[in-house]
């Protein structure tokens, strides 16, 4: 299976998720054909101009025809009905995946629209990106040494899994596979929460004063980092907390908890208290980094 | 005042902070001697063994004699102990000042503690330093563009102001002035909330799971930046909160109402609202990243 070269690769929405796809694929030589659809006929034209992809489907019954593997690399609010314009022109033997940052709500939309061809769906997740967006950001390294977490559903034919599972590999990737819910709460803890927090971390800094440039002119390379998170896309991330709402909200409840108890242990002036939970936060950090490559 | 060669420089904690302030003075040529004093032998050997002081103090009393200026660099929660332990053989031309990061509490220690040198005393808070502690860690360029804020006290001469922003200076620093109030909750709500959010955050992390192997596995670049500041020092970060305790605690309630604010849209499904939020906080952001140098 790793040697096979696929015919024709599709990907719709070619930005720097499915732009990046794309090229590190044909660095790969794993496939003859990519197919690019998309709303915005300037980014086509540039991802055309750009070798990214070889054509640009004049709709979608012509970008699907014959197609060996499909990408939905879209903006996820737009999953719904970007599967509902497939579903008519789905070959029997299509593979098709996702990058989305949340995977329940994919899975919804694929039990709600894809029919018979639901066991050709591998939903995936590329943990990967950057503060860039569009496919002039798009790099054929993007993935390298990435993990790519892939929750196919029971209904998943295993000749789909291992087709994204290749695919995956030959960008360079490390692929794994969850269940969708553990997917989802482990997305919710330590990516989804961490950006609702910077945000709230700027918006609280905003409301508090009439002079935004006092108030930040002294913040430092600590700041910087806690926030980097906090310059993300407003649009992508509203979307990803809606479809990842019930983890997130789960996860928000719990961390306020734990905020109060540190709050608490400041009032009290617990110093005991608040080294020892200092003293583990770094540690559950340090043995992590540790467990890095 | 600029080219004045100052003959003893005191260091008390010859740490991250005390030990890269000797050696920018050294580069600059703005010092002749450097003493330090510390608790520790072993690392008063190693400053003595790098060439970052020129001897170690056997008591208080030998090294404040005829000392131009001392920085106190040690642990802010020794601030009053350190205090103490110099005023009686401090000099009435000698110039002293800190580097803690708060500076309330630091003032208070001054007013009971100094007498009447409180006049050559200069409050001040380098807006520097690194995850890494110790003199070995100390650079000669630590503090080159970076911030120093002075918060003088009424009773603080102009000439101790001026002394301490010409040493600075020589470090390559920017020094700025505010009082002191102003400056701990500007500190408190860009540096000391974050490092609180942080350290909840992993602790949150780790009470949420049996398998902190599994729940961070696949923790990507966004979730390392904002945990960053979760590696500081337990022990630095329990003073710096007990010492900025009634300011801190405003910026976590504060927060705390913006979280619940963001809580409450997610809850109701409010995209709108969310997204609004999501851009303001985004362009705060911005806005501070195109100011920075």
């Amino acid at each position: 299976m790793s040697s096979t070269t696929f015919n024709k690769l599709v990907i719709i929405g070619v930005g720097l998720i499915g732009g990046s796809f794309a090229l590190a694929l044909r660095k790969a030589g794993a496939v003859r054909r990519i197919t690019g659809v998309g709303r915005s006929r300037e980014n086509m034209q540039r991802a055309l101009k750009q070798g990214v992809i070889d054509e640009i489907a004049p709709d979608m019954a012509s970008a699907l025809h014959q197609a060996d593997f499909v990408l939905l690399a879209m903006p996820v609010g737009q999953t719904g009905s970007i599967m509902a314009e497939i579903a008519p022109h789905l070959d029997s033997n299509t593979v098709i995946s996702d990058a989305g940052s949340t995977k329940q709500d994919v899975v919804t939309a694929a039990r709600d629209h894809l029919g018979e061809n639901l066991k050709n769906f591998v939903p995936g997740h590329p943990i990967a990106g950057a503060e860039q967006s569009g496919v002039l950001a798009a790099q054929n390294d993007l993935y390298a040494g990435k993990h790519v977490i892939l929750t196919p559903l029971a209904e998943t034919r295993t000749e789909a899994v291992e087709t994204a599972t290749a695919l995956w590999q030959a960008c360079g990737a490390k692929v794994s596979q969850m269940p969708v819910e553990e997917h989802d709460r482990i997305l919710a803890a330590t990516s989804h929460l961490p950006h609702v927090l910077a945000f709230a971390l700027m918006n609280h800094l905003r409301n508090s004063t009439d002079s935004p440039e006092s108030l930040l002119r002294f913040a430092g390379s600590g700041f910087r980092d806690f926030t980097r998170i906090a310059s993300s896309s407003p649009e992508m991330w509203r979307d990803i907390c809606l479809a990842n709402r019930r983890a997130l909200l789960q996860e928000l409840e719990a961390f306020q908890n734990e905020l109060d108890m540190l709050q608490t242990l400041l009032q009290e002036e617990n110093g005991n208290a608040l080294e020892q939970a200092f003293i583990q936060a770094r540690r559950m950090r340090e043995d992590w980094l540790n467990r890095q490559d």
